[in-house]
Parts: C-alpha cells; structure tokens; sequence
C-alpha cells in the first residue's frame, strides 16, 4: 500500500488534519486545538489528530502561524499559540512516531499548496499574501520558498505604506494590515455609515465578507470601502512587484474571493503605479484552493523535503 | 595560462573595464561611454575596451544600469543609455568574440560582486542597496541571486513609504527615492539652510558627500539632514526585513562611507521599528569593495554561469 503524508494546519481555535495521497486529500479531520490550556495539552490534541492516520503515512508537514525555525522544526513564537516559544515541536513528534516531521509558517503553506497544485503553478516568481484578520504574506523566488535567515520572510502586512498613517496593532504606523486588515475593513464601513445612508445598516454584524456582497448590489458606501481598500493593497502590491519582481501575485483569504469589486481597484492602482509597467508581465489572480492550501503545503513540505527537492 | 574573466561596468558616462584573475583585478581601463551618440557608437566604444583583453579572457560580464534580461543578454531597457530598447548585447558580443558573454543589472553585479568577496560574504539572505543619484537594490534570497519575473526584482528606490508624500521622478509619491536620493538629501540641506545658520553656507556647491563631511564636524543643520535621511532609508529597510528577511543588509554608494552619522539613525529606526525585533538577526553594514564591485560581481556573474553554477 502506498503511503500518504500527513497535513496539519494548527490554528489558535482548530487543528485540521488529513491525508495527502498523491494530490487528493483524504480523511479530513478538524479537532479543538485548546490553544490557551498550555503547551501540553496542545500537543495532546496534535496527537489525537494524528492518531489513526500515523499508519498510513511515511511523513507529517504542519503549518502554524508564527516565526517558524523550519531548519529545526521549531516553533520559534506563535500569536496563536500562547506560550509557545522555541517549542522542538518536529522533533517531539518525529521522536514519538519515526516519522520524518517538517514545520513550516502557515502562509508558506498556503503558497506552497497554490504554487504546486494551485493558482500559481508553473510560476518561479511568486507573491501571496493572506487578507483575513491579519495580512500575511510569502514568496517562491525564482522557483525556491522563501524562508529568509529567521523564518520570517514574506510579512506584507507589517510594511510601512504612509509613514504617518494610523496606528496598527504592532505599534507602528501606517502598515498595510492597518488598511487592509479585516477589523480595518469593517471600522472604514462603519464611519462611512454615520455619515451616508447605506445598505449596510440592514446588517447587524459587519464582516468584510458582508461589505463585499452588499458593493456587489451596488451600495455606494460598501463601494467606496472596497474601492478604498483596493487602493492601498495596490499601493502595497506595487512595492512587492518593484522587490520582487513576481510574475504572479495571488490574494487568499475570505474576501479574495469578493472578486471585481476587489481587483479592480487593486489593478488600477497597480497599473497606475507600478515602475516601468509596458515593460512587465504579471498576473494578480485569487487563490484557488481555498481552506486546503494550508494543509496540502505542510503535506507537501513534508513530501518535497523528504525526496530531498529543493523547496 | 590561466585566462580570466573580464568585468565590465557600462554607465551613462564610462565604460569601465577589468581582467578578473581569480578574485584579483587587473588591467584596469576607463574610457567614455559616448551614451549619446547612438547605440553603434556605444557598442564600438565596448569593442574598444575589451579590445587587447579578448585575448587573455576565457569569458566576458557586463554590468548596465536599467532593466537587462539575463537570460537572454538583453538590455531592454536603460536609463543611461538613450535608444537601447531591446538590445541584444550578449549576442552581438558572443558572436564577435566567440566567447561567453553574461549581461546583468549593475546592482544585481554590485551585490553579486559584495556576496561573493566583499560585506555579504557567507551570508544566504543579502539585500544591497545603492546610495547614489538614484536608489537600487537587489537581493540575494536563499542563496540565490533574484532577477524576479522580468528581471525587474530589488527596485528598493521605487517602493512608497509614504501615501500622500512628496513626488518621485517617476511620477509616483513618497518613494524612497524621494528621500534618498541624493539631490533630495541637497535639496533638504538648502531648505533648512534658509531657516538656520550652517557652516554648510561655506560651500558654493553641495553634494551628500559634503553634508556629511560637515555633518561630521558637528554642524546641527547638516546633523539634521543625516538623521532624518536615515530615518526614511530606516523605515524602508524595515519593510526589506519584514519582506526578505535577510540576515545583512549592505549600503552601497558614496554615501554610505559617512559611517556613523548615517548609519546611527538609520540603526535606531530599524530597531525602533521592525516587526519581532527580538527574534531576529541582522546586521546593516557599509559595502567593501567600492567602485571594484561592479566589474567584480559582473565577471562573477560570467565566471559562475559558465560553470552552471547557480547564481
């Protein structure tokens, strides 16, 4: 029988678990991953996860959110996982099952996944970033994962767009997340509405996902949210295009899928800016695999490092 | 004989040419680039700077300022070089000489040339930028030079760290360049010499170089400058540690021989002010080779490509 890898996704609310055979994902499994009851516990419930599927895989790759030590396997700093600093979490499972076992950041997961089976395959120079509470980001650069000398590359959110822009949780001003982050997103529609009318009050709750379905009906306050916020995710694509140079950026996350009412106002503004564009391709598509990129890129890691494959 | 490798570095104003010789440069030659006389010119003026060299070299590096496909050989496009749209240096070279001949980026050449024997050494995560009339970058990524999709990738000058900041000569706003460039860094100096008293008013003409130099010497007017210069190339290099994380990050150009009074602020904001700063390692140095880097990194490039070296 061939053996498949296991993929898991460790969140601070789920753990997601499942089997990789081939390209399928088989035996998907979502468990509580008890993030604020302690390291232990946490790791008990990674073990739960993986406990039927331990015999019919030959490798684990696990995603977590985080600075990632993907040499050693370690969990250098999680925002999810209270506690977890420089936590051997490779080498405590690699040590209870005999099985070779990679961590990598989730995001470089996600652009794994969609770089090998996804929206971006065939491409050597890629971009991705995560639009969802937080804005995070990675990059294949000609054909190799960026992982940079910390485990930190790829983090589009903390950039500096307008150096005296507002406030962003992290402390400092003006970062792409303060704009384009979800709560940001939502606080934008909000002090729009006090000031027009607007479908929007209909809703109890706001999410960027309801802003996006109420523009798509032609509400001119969400409009103006997302035509806003397309803007400066535009302004932050150019500087990723001006760095690195990718022939294909890909937007995930919820609201990537919100479709033209985001991507036309990030085109425009790209197209507007961006250096020297007549003599550039590049490509700004959303991301294709939705939740199972993040699973299918552990899995993946795992694979591609354990045939020793550049990654 | 051994042949070397020759290394040349195409400006706007000079031709500059070397014979590489293991890491030693000799035969050293300068001659105009007659950059507005034509292509035919230009490329006759390359002819004669190679010239005696031809005989002595087992291949041939090129370093032009602008957008060059390294693949291909091609300049497609060059800031210093009017008319050179699409030119296929490599090939009317190779065919000439029958030898190899390699065409890149000059900062790609700079960084190449900084990596392999100069302030990057031994490092997998570089990122190199160019203090000088205009702001480049290029950067080394998992030990891999980035050329990016259309070998476009390092353009550090262009990248906006301010929305609403003043406009570049691209035509956008609040690009680095903007700040760093050096006849914005004299421009800063005269606007603040209108409003304060400067031993800088002894100097009938201002350049970077000469701020610093006063600066050095206590003035408060020039001190100014340098550290609110180093506070804007601190923002941008915050936004290369958060993007790259490289584990060094070299200051090339003029400028970056101000030592302290440069790199003091610049230091302080990135400390200040990079995400997970207690996670990370890096180092931000002056560049060591100087002029030499260019056709250093240029006849590296030939010399490692011939041997199917990854670069």
């Amino acid at each position: 029988m061939k053996r498949g890898i296991i993929g898991i996704d460790i969140g601070g609310t789920n753990i997601k678990v499942a089997l990789m055979l081939g390209r399928k994902i088989t035996r998907r499994k979502k468990i509580p991953s008890l993030a604020d009851s302690g390291i232990e516990r946490s790791i008990a419930q990674i073990r739960r996860a993986i406990g039927p599927l331990r015999k019919k895989a030959s490798a684990i790759g696990i995603g977590i959110a985080g600075i990632i030590d993907s040499r050693q396997g370690a969990v250098r700093f999680s925002p999810n996982l209270r506690g977890w600093n420089n936590v051997p979490l490779g080498k405590i499972l690699r040590r209870e099952y005999g099985l070779p076992v990679r961590v990598l950041n989730d995001v470089n997961a996600i652009c794994l996944g969609e770089w090998k089976y996804g929206a971006a395959r065939g491409h050597d120079n890629v971009f991705l970033f995560t639009l969802g509470t937080g804005v995070g980001g990675a990059a294949i650069c000609e054909g190799k994962l960026l992982f940079g000398a910390n485990g930190f590359a790829g983090e589009f959110g903390h950039t500096t767009i307008s150096l005296n822009g507002p406030k962003c949780m992290c402390g400092q001003c003006g970062h792409l997340e303060r704009y384009a982050g979800a709560k940001y997103i939502v606080a934008r529609a909000k002090r729009k509405m006090k000031r027009s009318k607007s479908s929007l009050a209909e809703h109890s709750v706001l999410t960027p996902e309801i802003i996006a379905r109420v523009a798509k009906r032609g509400d001119p306050v969400a409009r103006e949210v997302f035509s806003e916020v397309g803007y400066y995710i535009g302004v932050g694509i150019a500087n990723i295009l001006a760095l690195f140079d990718p022939d294909i950026v890909i937007i995930s996350g919820g609201i990537a899928r919100a479709g033209r009412i985001l991507f036309d106002p990030i085109r425009e503004t790209v197209n507007r800016s961006v250096l020297g564009a007549g003599y550039r391709r590049f490509k700004i598509l959303p991301a294709k695999l939705g939740d199972d990129a993040g699973i299918l890129g552990a899995a993946l890691f795992a694979q591609l490092t354990q045939r020793n494959t550049q990654v």
